[in-house]
């Protein structure tokens, strides 16, 4: 379990091996079950998460008071409410597991406490940041450039493993679209 | 001129006069006319600007076929088309001057340079990119979740020197509206 989230953070930095356990010493488990929530918008984002098993969510309520998903993380990714765990600010957004969960989570101190101490950590959370940076700018991009069946393309070229593990529900609030519209776009392809 | 970019750099990282000089080595001034544009969409993005005088604005093509501006940086502001400088992939996003400018600017080569040659770059790239993030988030999520009216408002609550100093296509284009929409908002308020 703690080897997918020591080989993911060597794959992105060069680490000793002293580095990597102080690192890892400051991650803990914690099994989920579906539906669970770990942040609803309001409350502060303390935590950054890693998916072992299962998937987690962030999304947002949007202007239809719908639920609408910025971000699925599978097995082998982080996630938080990036903006809330930057600003300590209140979230707008929404973390939830999507299926019974496994992961480890660091908080917020401990992750800026490594910050200074292991420079190799803070190449590591740029690398992060710039990863960040892009998805969601691409995303939120997409919700204000592309229409519906143009996500769903791209969706279904670059991310088929939401469409084949995920409810149309889930898939549907991903597109920030409807059951019955994301119904007539299969029907369509 | 070269002393407010010293100054921001400084406010932002502790770091030796000798890294410091180091660093500004590496930019280049250069003067705009107003609506010059720097990058257009489909070129990648090879530089980061930094604003001595004037106006940069970042912008995009969207559904409606309209310029929609995701950011304006006035003095004392980095600016980029980030994901395509992240990625360097083609943009989507255009740079334009919006008043005759000075600017320093660093290339993608030589800020990447500097990140392997200066830790506290790498400190200050992290706190661009944790700025930017936010920002960033905050901007397209406001295109989601508000309608006109709440947008506007924002804007004159946090950012009043647009109204102040630009035009109203500008404004318009920042609330992502038609100009007739934003007059109709004026007259409301």
């Amino acid at each position: 379990m703690e080897e997918l989230l020591a080989s993911y953070i060597k794959s992105k930095i060069s680490i000793t091996e002293e580095e990597l356990n102080i690192i890892l010493s400051h991650f803990r488990p914690m099994k989920l079950k579906k539906n669970e929530l770990l942040l609803a918008n309001g409350q502060s984002s303390q935590r950054t998460f890693f998916v072992v098993k299962g998937c987690l969510r962030i999304f947002f309520i949007n202007e239809e008071g719908q639920d609408s998903t910025r971000y699925f993380a599978f097995e082998n990714q982080f996630a938080t409410a990036l903006v809330s765990f930057i600003t300590s600010e209140p979230s707008d957004e929404f973390i939830q597991a999507v299926e019974d969960s496994e992961v480890y989570y660091i908080t917020h101190s401990s992750f800026y406490h490594l910050l200074d101490e292991i420079p190799q950590w803070e190449k590591f959370y740029r690398k992060y940041l710039e990863m960040a940076y892009v998805n969601n700018t691409r995303r939120l991009m997409s919700f204000l450039v592309q229409d519906a069946l143009e996500k769903y393309r791209q969706l279904l070229d670059e991310n088929p493993i939401i469409v084949r593990r995920l409810s149309n529900k889930m898939v549907a609030s991903y597109l920030n679209i409807s059951q019955e519209t994301l119904s007539r776009l299969k029907s369509k392809l």
